[in-house]
């Protein structure tokens, strides 16, 4: 077993320090990553927050296939490459940088990401035993990437395309039974977190009424 | 518009001061709920927290139907109750209280929700604009929970069933476009939060390869 500074010590939970609404009103998308290694005891610590997360009758389908070596990572980048593509082709019906408008900024972050993401130095990848369904997982997920957010660690949630999914299950030897959900790439940021963009909270709630607005709108 | 406190200030997330790290440690399932109302305010920040979470594309699909009208809430506490036991049946079998085991607590636990849940003093139903999936949705709704955590207020991530949404949209004058994720009880709990029990993170979690252990293990 390699070395591991304190992942295998008991995790304190007041490692976690950061005050919640600060995590969360600075959770950007980070797709420009350091390549510097992650702590195993921070890859612990955001593992820890995961399963926290509520699942249906604490039924705890969430799995999590962690990536840190090198190699491992630099073969999976070139299908998620491939995924990012495809995904474009089948949704926008673009083959090439040249086909993405210079004013689409989260299209070009996201395909600088695809270029680079084979030098992340975590990636992970969130799946689950079946029938593990997406609002009993992704609850995790967000425990996790919001932790990471508090430990410094900068993250994104990306999904893959159907057109590479057998050859990532066959590169991780991941049962065929498993769910996929989440391909979230994670490192120390090159530029800052927050602050993020959202549409003011009164255009999307409304009160005892789809449509009628709630009393600060 | 009714009177409603502090809601129509500016938000400051400033008020969800709690460590991330205790909130999602002690973010247990609330299903005994206070009849108390939710301050307007504290909607608000529960709100301002989860459109803050990541999107894919930053399309920002989730919507939240916010009901604390009584009368309102009373009507669909009916449809919830018959929701609950159509999932029970379907899924383990299970036609009346009788047929529950003694041990299965947390199957009690949600049965007495579903006959109490009309008096809640606040339900969140999350929904989302098409195509909106769950992996976009649900860490909004995990945002909402552990910032109503850090408030102090109890949750529970909850389903419903194919009889009952037919009568549920009619109810809300939901559009038939709108997509049904998550309907999320809340209150001032009657018991505690936290502690919560979960599985070993080193169970959960594989290095590099499906089933390969991870340091602490």
């Amino acid at each position: 077993m390699p070395a591991t500074g304190d992942a295998t010590a008991a995790f304190d939970p007041a490692r976690l320090a950061m005050p919640i609404g600060e995590a969360m009103f600075s959770q950007r998308a980070i797709r420009r990553l350091r390549p510097d290694p992650i702590p195993m005891a921070d890859v612990r610590a955001m593992l820890e927050a995961a399963v926290k997360a509520p699942s249906g009758g604490n039924q705890q389908w969430a799995r999590f296939l962690v990536l840190n070596d090198p190699e491992r990572i630099r073969e999976f980048g070139q299908l998620y490459h491939e995924a990012w593509w495809a995904k474009r082709r089948d949704i926008e019906g673009w083959s090439g940088p040249q086909d993405i408008p210079a004013g689409a900024t989260v299209a070009r972050s996201a395909m600088r990401l695809a270029g680079e993401i084979g030098a992340a130095p975590l990636i992970v990848l969130v799946l689950a035993e079946p029938p593990g369904p997406a609002n009993s997982v992704i609850t995790c997920a967000q425990n996790l990437m919001l932790a990471a957010r508090a430990l410094g660690i900068g993250s994104v949630p990306t999904t893959l395309h159907p057109d590479v999914m057998e050859r990532v299950y066959a590169l991780f030897d991941i049962p065929s039974r498993a769910v996929f959900h989440l391909c979230i790439p994670m490192g120390y940021p090159r530029g800052n977190f927050g602050p993020t963009a959202r549409r003011p909270t009164a255009e999307v709630s409304y009160l005892n009424t789809w449509g009628a607005p709630v009393p600060w709108a």
